[in-house]
């Protein structure tokens, strides 16, 4: 029987709010055996972009990376963030290790193509991507890998990626050699039948669920990426997916993807 | 015998001079064997400090850091520096890991004691800083490990430190099982006796030397703090410590510093 990895991942909602990151990584730290956290970044890019009299550029919620952006994006994803999880961690005895995609070759991504829209310096993963093995060794070192949604294409550039992807990328990936769980926390309690109401959680979701409630216009917007990348993730073997609240991890409220 | 290791460290000069920083790194990706690379800063960090309206406090060299300034070398070093040597070595085949002194708990520091004066989050190492086993560990998995200056207390605070400290600290840590030369590479050929005359270089310099040059004024100022380290690293075991210019590493022009 393949051993139990969670994989988590927090987005900017946890991160530009310092009591609910620490309190996130304190449950986190208190959790039992091998674990990757990734984390996305939070409005402080963009905030320092307006400072310097740059304007954030933002595509149906994808940020244009131009060369000045992904400057800042990797001070901040790379550096700042990164970096402050890694230290709070330590602080909780988690031997952390903070890695951007080209740290160890560990995701190697390609620039996304120019079609319509010119992304800029913006990274595509695929099956390829993550060395599952390097990862692996750095669990067996007793470390716990802590990723910023910053890659590479192996030619010397960095790019800008999604951290909803790299979660997805790297629990498929992990799941070879292991029973993959994979966790996307949020401020919420997991995915809402009505987004008025925080207490009516759908506590299953499937494939066929799936495609009713986006028909529905229930589930829209930001959070479709999100879960076609959990649904994939479940296609390639990723053991269970979680949507839950990233200060209530062990609460019973919560949503559960499945295939079937 | 041990095997050999060396450990490299670049500064401001050459990290500011992006032409230099490459041909730096072609050459550095061209050294075999196991090899370890430390950067410093550069200018980045105080232009952005300006940009934002903040004002860079030095004294006698050395960086006052106060919350906000450990954010923006945090982000420089940590973030922009060290993912774009990283990626950089990638592309000429380096399978670098960047890390900062609170990945993987790998250097630990303590915050410098307010004195006379404040220094803000400031670092300063000591023998049992660095966890000489798991940079081992890195090596064997055919990992270069790439450090910023940006080290951790363990309980939660990022600290700014010294690259010439860090690289030093590294090379007697890993003396113990490595046969470890150091080189502190800059912009000159290595340490002149004419400040005025590049060709003015001093092949060797003893600890004897090492005190005549310093009462007769040749070796002063910013050279003080990095011949104090090298020396030290030479008691601690380090075999071999060169100031070579960053751009001729191979070269026979370049000071070796002895204990005798």
């Amino acid at each position: 029987m393949k051993p139990v990895l969670n994989v988590f991942k927090i987005g900017g909602g946890i991160i530009d709010h310092e009591p609910d990151l620490l309190e996130f990584l304190r449950r986190f730290a208190a959790i039992g055996g091998p674990k990757v956290l990734v984390h996305g970044g939070g409005k402080g890019a963009s905030e320092m972009m307006k400072r310097l009299g740059m304007a954030p550029r933002l595509l149906q919620g994808r940020r244009i990376t131009d060369a000045a952006t992904l400057d800042i994006v990797t001070m901040f994803y790379a550096g700042k963030t990164n970096k402050h999880i890694v230290a709070a961690l330590q602080r909780q005895g988690v031997n952390a290790l903070g890695v951007s995609g080209a740290d160890g070759n560990v995701i190697r991504a390609r620039r996304r193509p120019v079609a319509e829209v010119d992304y800029g310096f913006v990274g595509d993963l695929d099956e390829t991507s993550v060395d599952a093995a390097l990862v692996g060794q750095f669990l067996e070192l007793g470390l716990t890998p802590v990723f910023c949604p910053i890659v590479h294409d192996g030619q010397g550039q960095l790019l800008n990626t999604n951290a909803d992807t790299v979660a997805a990328s790297l629990a498929k990936a992990l799941s070879h050699c292991h029973a993959v769980e994979l966790h996307f926390c949020f401020e919420k309690k997991g995915v809402l039948a009505d987004a008025n109401n925080s207490q009516s959680v759908i506590s299953k979701i499937t494939v066929a669920d799936y495609a009713e409630l986006q028909a529905q216009g229930i589930i829209a917007d930001g959070m479709l990426p999100k879960l076609d990348n959990a649904f994939e993730a479940l296609g390639y073997g990723v053991e269970k997916v979680f949507i839950e609240h990233a200060l209530h991890m062990a609460g019973d409220v919560k949503t559960e993807l499945c295939l079937t």
